[in-house]
Order: structure tokens, then C-alpha cells, then sequence
């Protein structure tokens, strides 16, 4: 089940040689941006939204795709071809480019497509997860860059502090997961994701789209002090839909259980999904 | 004049093949570490500054060189013999590794050694440069990360603030500049450089060191306002010594010429470096 083929700018190489030269802007200065998405059955979930957002991220980032929409979307019908993996995750990678002096951006970057094993397993959901919060802004927010430094510098924090992720928050307030974004349901059943100075995710701008429900879904941004009074808090993530958060710096949310607004609104969220995929 | 060889791992490379699997952590996640020393007449300026500070940012990232100091010290004795470069810049560059699901850090490294040709150009130094501000505080920042999406991204404000470089304040109090320190010199001529919160230069760590002279330098925080009011101001980093800054934010700095006493210490420093490569 090992994937065969990277894409890496006009070319499918073997998988296990894909290389870049030591002096793209990612390895010399950490200057990138990627997309990623999962398929399901061979077919690509909510494909448009993370193609417009990796544009989008290029674009305010000063670096160019050299395809368009549908020249992109040709490269990764081939991708997944030559693979076949019909249940996958595809990443998207923008590199700086080769600098010649290390710094200066150079007209073309390094465009990386890669695709991996994946199947989602929503059997986790039930159970839950905890986090422990950390006072935390990531720069450039709008943009899904490659920039990860401090979540994986607070990979031994995490475990220290016997959690699963870490949520930052901006001077208490509550922002974004490294790799999710956040909800809480407040004890008036108001559904809540921060609205400024975070990434706009996916799942969390298809989940905020839902229609047919009586769900009070609201983008404000909140304090750590209203988080610790809510009833549910989930995160949501490509990779996870919705992830009930159990437990915040120690401390029960709601009665310590995955809850049942955020278990609704994953049943709401995988019939998008499954009429995505019709 | 360009360099023959790279040092990856254990191997010697030819500089222009020189190359990372896409799986490293710093193509994936932006996470590495780096320092950067020059050669003058093939004797290596502040070599042990440079090395401990290298070792230092390595351990607080949770990453291993896999080298003692004097067995780092002879694989750069050797590749300044092949490469025959007497005044270069050396780059040791320590990435994430190769990392299975692309997140994880793996316990090896993946280490980097370029050297390319540079010489010292002080006459530059009489003439200054100008800066531009900006409100941002750098994440990790007593660590030397290769994290220089900031710097990289305002590159088009830099030019058209018409600046050659931008200094960085958080929320008012001054930092440094995203390749080196910087110092401002009151209207009581004492010389004073941020404290808190920066990189800890080479440069600036020598200068602070200076013996047998008349100034009074000190480490402490300061303002934007304070130095609105300025005698003079400059720059420190290994590759310009003293550098001189004109002009922050339109406005002259003092009378709009390189100062006296960023020139005297200028002289200082020059002599510092002559002694250590004697």
C-alpha cells in the first residue's frame, strides 16, 4: 500500500526518491505553504475549497502555482492514478524556491504533491480527547503555511502535561489547534469558533455552511474563561471531521464525555461528506 | 570560486547536488536550526561562539547533533581544505529529519554544512542604511531557527517603505532586526541593546565584551519612542560587523550620518577580530 509516486514541479518521480536541493527557502529560511486533503473511495473530499485556500495562501505568501485550477486538478487525477490509493491523504507543498543567496525568494518555487495511505476512523470520535491550552499566536494565520515550529517544539509539553493536543490562545483568547480548528457549544447550546487570527479550515467552513438544522452555529471569538464554563468543545480537521474535546488543562468539559451536539453534528457532517461524494 | 562540496551526515557531496528527502521536517513543518560563521584568510571568526550557540539551539529544539564539539571542528577543518574557500561563510544547518507520518520527530537529524564564498566589505559601513518597523515578536526566539517567514514575507514592505531592512518592536518595545541585533545610542551616549526576547548575536555577545575602552554598553529594554530620540543607531551581525542605520521610518536618526561612536566601535570590534585571527 505504499504510495508509488510524488509529483515534484513537471515531473512523477519514485516516491521514496523525492528530493529537494538543500537551498529551497523551506530548508534554508522555512518558507512554504501546503493544502491537504483526504479521498474517500478514490474521489476528493470538498477538492475546491482546499484548492481555492492553497491558492489563496500562494498569493498572499508573494509565491505562484504555475498551473491553473484545471491543470492542477489534470496533475492529481494522474497522481492518484499511478497510485491507486482510493482512501488517501494529498498533500499539496508550495517551497520557497531555490534561493541562490539563501534568502531572496527567487521567481519559481517547488511544487510538491504527495499521497499516502489513509482511512478515516471515526470510531475514535466517541471517546474523545484532551488538551491543555498555551499562550500562543501563530504569525501569518491566515495562510496555511508550513510553519509548525511551536507545535512540535510543545510535543514534549503535550505529553508532559498527559494531553493529546495543545490549544493556543492569544492572551486568553481561545484561538485554534495546531492542526484543527476549535468549537465550543456554550451553556446556551451556542455552537462557537473563534473568527479572527486563525486558520480558515475546511471542515470548519463546511460545518459553519450547514443547512436543515436547528444548530445555533456562530463564529466570535471567546475567553478561556467561557471555554472552561462550556457544555461540549470539539475540534474539527481534515483528518478528524469532528473530534469531541473531553477534557482542558486537566479539568472535565461539560460531564467528561464526548458529547451530543458535537456526535449530531458529525452525523450531519458525513452526509455532506457522502453527497460530496455521490 | 564557487564551492566544491557539502556536508550531509557523513558524507561529503558535490555543493550542487546537495539534497533532502521531502520527508524532513524542515520541508514538511518548517522546523530546523542553523548558525553561520565566516573565514577570513581560512581562519574561522568567533568559531566557538558560534559552535556552542549551534549546540545550544539544537538541545532547547529537542534535537541532537550527532558530533562532539572537536569532531564538528575537524569535519569543518576538512571541508575548508576541499573547498579552498579562505573567505567564505559556513553554514551548519540541523533539520527535523526524515519523519514517518511527516509530524513526529524522528531521533536523527538531518545535518548540513555549505560554505560559500564571502568577504568582508566595511566600506558599505560609512554609508548606513535606513529601517522600516514593524510590530512582531519572533516565536523561540533565543533559539537560532531557520523560522524567517516573517522576515521573507515582508520583503515587498521593506522595499516599498523604501528601507533596506525592518526592525521588529513588540507592541513598542524595540527587539532586532531579522538577521541581526540592534543597538541605539542615547542622547547620554550610552549604547543599549535589547534584553529580552532575541537572538543572542555573536557579534552583539563580543561586543558587550569589550575590554579597555570608554563606552558604557548595556543590555536592557527600550522603546520606540526612546529611540525616535536617538543620537545614532546600528546594526550588528556577522556578515556587516557595525552597521550603521540613517533612517528609521523616514526620519533621520541623529543628523542622518553614520555616527561617531557606531564608527569607533566599529574600529574596536575590527581590531577584536584581528587579534582572534592572529
Amino acid at each position: 500500500m505504499a504510495p508509488k509516486y510524488v509529483y515534484i514541479n513537471d515531473t512523477f518521480v519514485a516516491a521514496d526518491q523525492a528530493s529537494l536541493l538543500i537551498t529551497d527557502l523551506a530548508i534554508q529560511r522555512g518558507y512554504g505553504i501546503f493544502d491537504f486533503f483526504k479521498t474517500i473511495g478514490g474521489k476528493p473530499i470538498f477538492l475546491q475549497d482546499h484548492i481555492e485556500r492553497f491558492y489563496n495562501s500562494a498569493r498572499k505568501m508573494h509565491m505562484e502555482i504555475p498551473y491553473t485550477h484545471e491543470e492542477l486538478k489534470a496533475i492529481l487525477a494522474q497522481l492518484m492514478e499511478k497510485n491507486d490509493l482510493p482512501d488517501s491523504g494529498i498533500r499539496l507543498t508550495l517551497c520557497g524556491g531555490y534561493s541562490p543567496d539563501g534568502f531572496t525568494m527567487p521567481a519559481k518555487q517547488n511544487l510538491i504533491i504527495t499521497q499516502l495511505p489513509f482511512k478515516m476512523d471515526l470510531s475514535l470520535n466517541t471517546k474523545g480527547i484532551k488538551i491543555v491550552t498555551r499562550n500562543y499566536q501563530r504569525q501569518l494565520s491566515g495562510m496555511k503555511t508550513i510553519d509548525y515550529s511551536m507545535a512540535i517544539w510543545l510535543q514534549p509539553f503535550i505529553k508532559e502535561n498527559n494531553a493529546d493536543d495543545v490549544l493556543y490562545h492569544d492572551n486568553g483568547q481561545v484561538k485554534e489547534v495546531p492542526r484543527a480548528n476549535f468549537f465550543m457549544v456554550s451553556q446556551a447550546n451556542e455552537i462557537i469558533t473563534a473568527k479572527t487570527n486563525i486558520l480558515p479550515g475546511v471542515i470548519r467552513k463546511n460545518l459553519l455552511a450547514l443547512k436543515n438544522h436547528d444548530f445555533n452555529i456562530i463564529e466570535r471569538d471567546f475567553s478561556l474563561e467561557e471555554l472552561y464554563h462550556a457544555n461540549e468543545a470539539f475540534i474539527t480537521s481534515t483528518t478528524k471531521h469532528i473530534m469531541p474535546v473531553v477534557q482542558i488543562d486537566g479539568k472535565a468539559v461539560g460531564d467528561g464525555k464526548a458529547g451530543k451536539i458535537s456526535a449530531a453534528l458529525l452525523d450531519l457532517l458525513v452526509q455532506k461528506v457522502r453527497e460530496h461524494q455521490a
